[in-house]
């Protein structure tokens, strides 16, 4: 692997600030891989780290401002549904604010849209919300206390880089049967810690400014060193569909995923295409029912691969 | 009133993108109004437009990415709370997502945290946050059916700023009896929508510059063209406190504030200084009381500055 992309990692890591509780993280992953994929047990899961939500790049140090990248986490709330649905258990590496796992159908600010207050003082769920509220905490629950479902929150693109990492790292140990659904809008750039403006940047002083540097990609590195052996699936996003499935094909090869998700700003919620080194898997949502989505054949593409992909492991 | 500045300001509402339901947004308002100041009623209410949240400048047209301004929302959501108590009724033009109103006490995902479905398939609230959940339902509906609060979202700076723009035209026939509290961190530069990227700005050619310009200062429009007789509260955050006064007395009196609230990041909900033409007046929680903050006070203060303000208005 390149030497100053290894420098450049190194750099970005020591740069950053400290994650807060790292060890209790640490443990909670500990504890997850070992509770789904026992070291001496014969029935062990499959494990998927689904990292969803857009990350901010601070641009003070105490930060009042930053960059965001724009993503709600649908794609990944939904994804995650569905491979625990399949079977496997799911590391939800998710932007704090984001869309929840089974909260999909719920209307904005489903806390105060979706309940009332009746006469003798007793909170009940509003009439038309009432089905899409009970399995959405009843699923929500099941998943977290059946162990199946691990929430990982963050808001940078440190902590969100950090943790990645941290799984990576913690998951090697199941080899071939961790996958990676790297979901998240991940900044393209970012202001080194250190080259920040302490205080929140004055205006008044005429246009601002700003040299954002790029950040290393961290693909090259979780393939090759941190989960060689883990199933990798990394996703492309363009507004222009002009330039986008050659993109996508790129990073195929440059960072050597198993697959990429080419998706369009606007049509993503409809067809998706998988690239993949044997060729283009477009993916389209059933428009014939009510309520489906493009996540659910996508899964069930994904998951088949990855059985295949097991299986070719030798394992 | 500076000509250069009035044409900055005819430049950015000119080149921002027409907003979303512009008539609708209207009549809620011009209902609002009516509704709680009768033209031929006696029994008035005095209005607040409480602004909340932080508002984002996007970087792209079809908008990936975005500079946000931090703000949890908290202090709108507080003050709203209280501004109510007092007998007003409450504009709150807020960011999506941020603290809603009666609803500060609840944790983070709410809506999963406090909620279980029983064995009978009912949805209960789960103990330790059933008062707050009940009082937070109870509290938020009774004010939005009682009339006396009007829920405005926005999300861009562009959103925020013509929606400020028709309250303050539209609360201009209450003269003095309109107040504006704005707590909303509203960005200090932005991307003009015509010289802004069409598409996803591109990776992969080195390091990325970009170039901000001042967003024209609505507060001086806004005192002397839209709502000439309101009372106008502004605030000033800084993470310096050195510098933190001086600024928050110039702001004062470059856009003739009656009132200009001056708070530090890391001691805000502790303390703030309401700086007047009369001198400063700290404000502090009471520390004696548990669950106290700093808005109860704050209120207090402003609301009796706003009744000698009327008493002064001679109507």
């Amino acid at each position: 692997m390149d030497s100053s992309l290894l420098s450049e990692i190194e750099s970005f890591f020591e740069s950053a600030p400290p994650l807060k509780d790292r060890a209790g993280i640490a443990d909670k992953l500990k504890e997850f891989i070992e509770l789904n994929s026992p070291p001496s047990g014969s029935s062990r899961r499959r494990i998927v780290c689904v990292t969803s939500g857009g990350t901010t790049v601070p641009l003070e140090q105490r930060c009042v401002r930053y960059i965001d990248n724009f993503s709600s986490g649908h794609r990944g709330a939904a994804s995650t549904e569905y491979f625990i649905k399949a079977g496997y258990a799911v590391i939800f590496l998710y932007r704090r604010g984001t869309y929840q796992p089974y909260c999909r159908s719920l209307p904005d600010n489903a806390f105060l849209e979706c309940f009332e207050v009746t006469d003798e003082s007793t909170v009940q769920v509003s009439e038309p919300h009432s089905e899409a509220v009970k399995s959405a905490i009843r699923d929500h629950h099941a998943a977290v206390a059946g162990g199946v479902l691990l929430k990982l929150p963050f808001t940078t693109i440190f902590e969100c880089l950090q943790m990645l990492q941290m799984i990576a790292v913690s998951i090697r140990i199941i080899g071939p049967n961790a996958m990676f659904y790297l979901a998240a809008a991940v900044s393209d750039f970012y202001v080194p810690w250190r080259s920040m403006a302490e205080h929140k940047i004055q205006s008044g002083s005429g246009p601002l400014d700003m040299r954002l540097v790029q950040v290393p990609k961290m693909l090259s590195v979780l393939r090759k060193e941190w989960a060689p052996m883990a199933f990798c699936i990394s996703f492309k996003l363009e507004t222009d569909s002009k330039i986008l499935l050659k993109k996508a094909d790129m990073a195929l090869k440059k960072y050597e995923m198993h697959a990429v998700v080419a998706n369009e700003l606007s049509t993503r919620k409809e067809e998706v295409v998988v690239v993949t080194n044997n060729g283009n898997i477009p993916v389209y949502r059933d428009k014939t029912q009510a309520g489906s989505d493009v996540e659910n054949p996508l899964i069930k593409l994904l998951v088949d691969r990855h059985s295949a992909y097991i299986k070719d492991s030798g394992t």
